[in-house]
């Protein structure tokens, strides 16, 4: 029996763009029967607060042509972010982290983070995990 | 005799600054016989656009010193974007792909895209090439 | 006797955000006997300057508020960056590299950086430590 492949990914961005590349990898990871833990920090880690992967807005002056950016994905039949997550969360292989230290830096309480986080760590949790992983990316 | 090495890219970004360090890794490490697979995705896939790597330009308001910052890096010996790539391809040890989901995204035929360009293909496609690679990195 | 796990980080952002993470996993891989390589290149080099990491600054507009960001950073009692970068150094596991195209391009000398450097290298030297790493990130 083949051994389950594994794939880390820390988050640090939280901008509509970088936001794609974590959940799109996730959910064809996920369906592939690997295993993917993401570590959300920093920026990376609003994406985890309720509504946060929905409110998601292009970097910089760009934030204003975000409801543009989400009508072409749309139109081009790209599943929305909330979706995507939705998808990857359903291959049961995805694992999502908030990272402890951001969430004391910026005031984020359990309580504010979507109900699927798994587990709550610093960088030595995450460093266990990602070690043992077949790919390990920073986003 | 020794397995070939691979690296797998992903490359995010399109601007100057990071459109560097896929090329200067991909033509080292192709002229040092390891196998180079580079995904270009988001903005990443308007570099590969016909004169894409030529025209990128440095983020944001920097974008105004970009001819300078070329300008220097002529100065100091190091290669153009194109003569980079040129290089990175004449090892005839790298591979560009394109990210299908974005070329649908940003309206680029195959047409608008350089002749370089090896495959066309989604995020499950490059994560089967990543996970047999023994680097992997996100630009 | 298990082998010692490695992880090579390429740092090529300046910003303060940024910065925050190479530290924050070197800091935490050296303390768990982790060999780690850090290469900095591009604007990440300009952390490796004297006073580099102690000037490092929110991107773009947020700039202007990375004074609020320190002082809150030092209120939920995570290090400066200079502290995090001694703590990683002390774990003597960890070691920082200069990007010597860099180097050349931005007219930084070798006395303008900390002694902490360790070596001074190409795209083709960190490659020969990234391919032998477990773990590797760009930054």
């Amino acid at each position: 029996m083949a051994e389950t492949k594994k794939m880390s990914i820390i988050v640090h961005s939280g901008t509509f763009d970088l936001a794609y590349p974590p959940l799109m990898l996730a959910a064809a990871a996920g369906a592939m029967d690997m295993e993917v833990n993401i570590f959300f920090t920093f920026w990376g880690l609003l994406l985890l607060k309720k509504k946060g992967f929905k409110r998601a807005k292009l970097p910089g002056l760009m934030a204003l042509v975000t409801p543009m950016m989400r009508w072409r994905v749309k139109q081009v039949g790209i599943e929305s972010l909330p979706n995507l997550l939705k998808a990857a969360l359903e291959t049961e292989n995805v694992n999502l982290y908030a990272c402890e230290a951001t969430m004391a830096l910026m005031m984020v309480k359990k309580k504010h983070l979507i109900p699927e986080v798994k587990g709550y760590m610093g960088a030595a949790g995450f460093l266990d995990i990602a070690v043992e992983s077949d790919i390990q990316l920073f986003i």
